[in-house]
C-alpha cells in the first residue's frame, strides 16, 4: 500500500505529467500536481515550461492558486505569462495578489495590457492599483502596502474590536501588530499598537489609547530616505502619508529588505555585464543575445582603444617579442587589482561609511595598498621573466610596469564609483569597463615606453 | 534665537567635536552629539574614527546607547570595537542587543574575549547566547530569535492577557502578532495569533483558542531548507524546535531576508576578488593588502599559465607582430562574454530555476547564443583588422578566433558555476579565475595556431 502511494506520488510529480495536464487543458490535474510538489520543485519545473505553457497553466488554475504560482515565478516569467493570459482571467489573478505586488506587476506590464487589466478589476482594487502604480520606482510609495488596519479617532476601543471581529477574514493576511488612527479628513493622528488595545478599557476612546503624532514618511520620499528612517528608528514599520498628511500606506522593514536584495542582485548582474534587466535562459534567444551584445559592443570599442596603444609601439614589440607574452598578464592583473578596489568602494557606499566626497581618503588608502601589492606582484612577475629569459632589464621593465600599473589600477578602481555616484550615473554598470580601459592603456603605455628606453639592453 | 540654535547645532555636529569629546572622556558630550546627528551621519563619522576611538566611544556611552551605536556600525567595525572595550562594559552592551545579534557577535569574536564576555553576562542571558552561538553558520538556529511570547497550554486567555500586561516592558520590542503554546515539557503544541486572543472569551483555555500542531522548523535545518519553507508557506514567521520538538526559537521572514542580503553581498564581493570577509578601508593596511594579495597571487599564476601559450608560439607572433595587438582584445572580450554567462547561471541557481544537473540545457542555450554573439564580435574585430592592415587573412584569423573563443567562453562560463556547485565548492569565488584562465589559453592557442596555418599569406 505504501509502495503504491510512493509510486503514484512519484508519477504525479513527473514534470512531463504537468506538461501533459496543461496540453489536455486539465486544470484539476495541474492543481493536483502543484499541490503535491514542493515549492522548490514547482519553481524549477515551471521555469522549464515553454512560455505558452506557463500562460496556459495560469489560465487553468483557480485565481488564488494562480496568484500563488505567480508569486513563485521569477519576475520576468510572471510578467510574460500574465500578458498572454485572457484579460479577465488575468484580472482575477491580479486581484488575489498583495497590494504591493499588484502595483509592481501592473507597472511592469506593457501599457496596453496594464490598462485592459485595470479596467477589469473591481473598482476599488483598480483605483488602489492605479494609485500605487503611479509612484516612481525609487519612492516610498512604490514599496508601501495597502493592507493595514485604520480606524477613526472618534471610535472607542470596543467599537474597534468589533470591527476587527467582523472583518476577521479580510484582515487575515494583514500585519496587525500596529493599527493606525486618522481624523475625519483621513489625516494620520496616531499609531495604536495592538498590545495597547488589548490592555485598554473597552469604553476608552481610541484617541486616549493611541500614540499621538507618530513619525511618518512622505509617499514621495526616496528609498534612500526610507532606509535612513529605518536606521534612525528601529521600528517594524512606518505609516506613509501624502503631502496633506493623509495616511496612504504602510512600509514594513521587510519591504525595505526586499528592495535591498533587488539592489544587491542588480549590482552583481551589472558588474558582470548583464544589463537591461534579469536574463533567464528561457527567454527568447535574440533578446538575450541583443542585450548581452549591447554591452559587449561598447566594451570592444574600449578594448580597441586600449590596444591601439600597442599598435603605436609595434617597433618596440617587434624588437622584443617576449614583451607580447606579458602584455595580457599586465592587462588582466591590473584589471583584477582595480576590480577589488571597485568592490570595496561599492560596498562602502552601500554601507554608508564612504561618500562621494571622500575621494581624498580613498586615494590615500589605495595608494599605500597599491604600493605594497604592486611591489609584490611586480617582483613575482619580474622573477618569472628573469627565470624565462635571464635578462635583468626585461625582468625590470615587466616588474616595474606591473607595480606602477597596480597603483594606478587600485586608485582608479577606488575612485571611479565615487565619481559616477557623484554625477548620478550607475557605478555598478560603468565602473568595470572604465577601469579596464584606462588601466589597459596605462599598462601598455608604461611597459612599452620603459622597454623603448632600454631597448638596446633588451635585445 | 533660532539662529543661535542653528549654529550651536551645526557646531555640535562637527565630526571634530565628536573626536574631541572622546579624547576628553566626555560621555555626556558624545551622547549629545549622537542624539543630534542623523543615523547616516553617525554611520559615516563613526566609520572615520580611529579604531581606538571607536572602542573608547562605546565605553563612554550608556550600555543601551552603545548597543544602538554598535547596531549602526558595519559588522567588521563592531567586532573589533567590542574586543577592545573593558570586558564588563562589553558584557553590559551585549546584554542590550537583540538575541540573534548577540549570538552573531559572540560567534565572531575571538574565543578568549567571547568566553570572558559570556562569563560576565547575566546567567540566563549567558546561557541563551551560548545556546544560540553553538549553532552552525548555515542553520535555522543561527538566525532564529529568542524574543517571542510563549505560554503554557494549561493557561486561560485571561491569565495569558495578565502575563502580557505585567510584562509589558519586557515585551516592548517583541513581535507579538503570534504567540506560541507549549506543554509542560516545553514541546510546541500550538500557535496563537494575537487576533484570536482578542476575540476569545477570557475564561477560555488557551488550548481551545490556539491553532494546534503548527508547522515548525528544526533548529538544525539548513538556510536553504528555511528558504524553501518560507516559499512553501507565505507566513510571517515559523516556530523552531529541537529534535525533541521543544520550542527553541522563532524565525521571521525578515531574518531570512537579512541572510539573503548577506549572501548577495558576498556573491558580489567574491566575484570581484574580495575574499576572506568584508574589507573596509579603515582596516589595517597589511590585513587588507594580504587578503587582496592572496587572491591576486593565485590569479597571476593562472595568468602566467595562460600566457605560456603565447610563449610557445613566439615565432608566429614574431612573423606577424600585428597579432600582438589583438591578443589582449581576444583575452578581454572572451572574459567579458564568459562572465555574462557566469552571472546568468549564478542568478538562475539563486532563483532555483536551474540546478547543477541542468548542464545539458545550459550548454544548448549558451552555444546558440555564443554563435550569434561570437559572429557579431568576430565580424566587428575582423573589420577593424582589415581597415588597419588591409589583409583579409589577418582579418579572418582574428575574426574567426574571437568568434570561436566566444562560443567556448559562454559555454565554460555557463557550466563552471554548475560544476563548482555540484562539487560543493563556492561558485562566486572560483568561477571567474577558472573561466578567464581557460578562455585565455584557448583564445591564444586558436589565434596563433590559425595564424601559423596561413602564415605566408599574413606577412
Amino acid at each position: 500500500m505504501n509502495d503504491t502511494e510512493g509510486t503514484s506520488e512519484k508519477l504525479a510529480l513527473d514534470p512531463v505529467a504537468l506538461e501533459r495536464a496543461i496540453a489536455a487543458n486539465d486544470g484539476a490535474a495541474c492543481e493536483s500536481w502543484l499541490d503535491q510538489a514542493q515549492a522548490d520543485e514547482i519553481i524549477h519545473e515551471v521555469a522549464q515550461l515553454a512560455d505558452a505553457d506557463r500562460s496556459a497553466l495560469l489560465g487553468l488554475l483557480e485565481p488564488e492558486a494562480a496568484a500563488h504560482l505567480l508569486d513563485l515565478m521569477p519576475e520576468a516569467h510572471a510578467i510574460h505569462a500574465i500578458e498572454d493570459v485572457n484579460i479577465s482571467v488575468a484580472a482575477q489573478i491580479v486581484e488575489e495578489l498583495p497590494s504591493d505586488e499588484r502595483a509592481d506587476l501592473i507597472r511592469s506590464l506593457d501599457a496596453e495590457t496594464a490598462e485592459a487589466i485595470l479596467a477589469e478589476l473591481e473598482p476599488d482594487i483598480g483605483e488602489d492599483v492605479r494609485r500605487l502604480a503611479a509612484y516612481g520606482d525609487d519612492t516610498a510609495g512604490s514599496i508601501m502596502l495597502s493592507e493595514y488596519l485604520v480606524f477613526a479617532d472618534s471610535l472607542t476601543v470596543r467599537e474597534l474590536l468589533a470591527d476587527i471581529e467582523s472583518n476577521a477574514e479580510k484582515y487575515a493576511d494583514y500585519n496587525i501588530q500596529y493599527t493606525y488612527v486618522v481624523d475625519n479628513e483621513g489625516r494620520l493622528v496616531g499609531v495604536l499598537p495592538l498590545r495597547n488595545v488589548i490592555l485598554a478599557r473597552r469604553a476608552a476612546p481610541v484617541r486616549d489609547v493611541m500614540i499621538a503624532d507618530p513619525i511618518a514618511m512622505l509617499d514621495t520620499a526616496s528609498l534612500d530616505d526610507v532606509r535612513s528612517e529605518f536606521r534612525e528608528h528601529p521600528f517594524l514599520g512606518f505609516p506613509v502619508v501624502d503631502a496633506e498628511h493623509r495616511l496612504v500606506g504602510v512600509i514594513e522593514a521587510s519591504d525595505v529588505a526586499r528592495a535591498d536584495i533587488e539592489e544587491a542582485d542588480e549590482r552583481y548582474r551589472q558588474s558582470q555585464g548583464i544589463v537591461g534587466g534579469e536574463e533567464l535562459r528561457s527567454m527568447p534567444l535574440f533578446l538575450r543575445s541583443r542585450r548581452r551584445l549591447a554591452w559587449l559592443s561598447a566594451n570592444i570599442v574600449l578594448n580597441i582603444l586600449a590596444a591601439s596603444m600597442i599598435a603605436l609601439h609595434q617597433d618596440t614589440l617587434e624588437a622584443v617579442i617576449a614583451l607580447a607574452v606579458f602584455l595580457p598578464i599586465i592587462s588582466d592583473m591590473s584589471g583584477c587589482s582595480g576590480n577589488q578596489a571597485v568592490a570595496v568602494t561599492m560596498r562602502e557606499l552601500t554601507l554608508g561609511v564612504t561618500r562621494p566626497n571622500d575621494a581624498a581618503r580613498v586615494l590615500i588608502k589605495e595608494i599605500s595598498l597599491g604600493l605594497i601589492n604592486g611591489s609584490a606582484l611586480g617582483i613575482l612577475i619580474g622573477g618569472v621573466a628573469y627565470l624565462w629569459k635571464g635578462n635583468l632589464f626585461l625582468s625590470g621593465v615587466v616588474g616595474v610596469s606591473l607595480a606602477l600599473n597596480t597603483v594606478i589600477a587600485v586608485c582608479i578602481g577606488g575612485l571611479v564609483p565615487l565619481l559616477l555616484k557623484k554625477f548620478k550615473a550607475d557605478p555598478a554598470l560603468a565602473s568595470g569597463p572604465i577601469l579596464t580601459t584606462i588601466t589597459d592603456m596605462c599598462g601598455f603605455f608604461i611597459v612599452l615606453t620603459l622597454a623603448s628606453l632600454v631597448l638596446t639592453s633588451l635585445t
